[in-house]
């Protein structure tokens, strides 16, 4: 899928940032047109050390960035968790991955499960099932390809929400919706 | 302090990893002697962004590797923390201080608080000042050159800590003092 990294007027790497498996996807823009270069995962549970699968997800992500060049990082980043342990487990994955990126200077735009889902369903609480079959008409994915990847399709589905909000136009940023929009903006509104 | 960096027999760097303030120390070992080599802290205060802290923190902690090649690191790392987002961000920042090592294949020792205290002051309830009170002697540090550094004092507790923890015997190791290591391995005691 991968072509020319010049034929795509932008590149923006999701990742899906966890302890067990890491999910990535490299989304290609060019015009208005989004579509899937690469995706995959970054299998962490063969490793039994958590320093060597900190060092695979760094190598990993590093690697990908080196390859792709891409223009932005988007990453899906739950802010609640089971507990204080997980989330230090989770916070160290994150700022492994983000340091790949900050190392070679890619801005990083992070984003809450419920927004990526919001942003490719239009509604917050879809179903991974749901979240995936949205991906996959939206991008034209043969099933077949989607089908192993399961895990890389969040990662898809922050790349894509991160391209979806960048291009939204500035003055509806923030806002969750056209109505919300014009509620906290009723003198825009033309009467 | 810093000398010829072949002087040494080996170089730790400890770190104590903060969203705030993050210090660190380069212990150098000359024989069984360790000595202080530098030790700071970086401001993150400054920087509104989160990103412009954990880039600061990468970009600070890989510089410090560059320039005195540690043979490891040695990292303060609680492990319980008042709330999850606390606990997300401490891992973050941990996250990226730790894939500054990683990327140049620094093996990495974590040490809780509790941990750090019990091998410098012998109390794993010691006070900060007791701390830095002890590494001052243990090291002879001059009393000036410790004061504004006081944030400090943690990463350089890591690295000494670090330090007699890997000067034990193996067979020691693990076991918190003679006395429990006796009553864990009675078959080991001479009759």
């Amino acid at each position: 899928m991968e072509g020319n990294l010049k034929d795509w007027d932008r590149i923006i790497i999701g990742v899906d940032p966890g302890t067990n498996v890491m999910g990535y996807a490299l989304l290609g823009i060019k015009g208005k047109q989004p579509k899937v270069i690469a995706m995959g995962v970054i299998e962490l549970n063969k490793f039994e050390s958590h320093y060597k699968r900190l060092r695979r997800i760094y190598e990993r992500i590093l690697g990908l960035v080196e390859q792709y060049l891409p223009d932005e990082m988007a990453i899906e980043a739950p802010f609640f968790g089971k507990n204080v342990q997980s989330m230090l487990k989770l916070g160290r994955a994150q700022g492994v991955a983000m340091a790949a990126a900050l190392s070679r200077e890619v801005p990083i735009t992070e984003y809450e499960p419920r927004k990526i889902k919001m942003a490719i369903t239009g509604n917050g609480a879809a179903s991974k099932e749901q979240v995936k079959e949205m991906l996959r008409r939206i991008l034209n994915i043969p099933e077949e390809n989607l089908l192993p990847q399961l895990d890389a399709t969040d990662a898809l589905g922050a790349a894509l929400c991160h391209f979806y909000e960048s291009s939204k136009p500035a003055t509806t940023r923030g806002a969750s919706s056209w109505k919300s929009f014009i509620a906290s903006h009723p003198d825009r509104v033309k009467k």
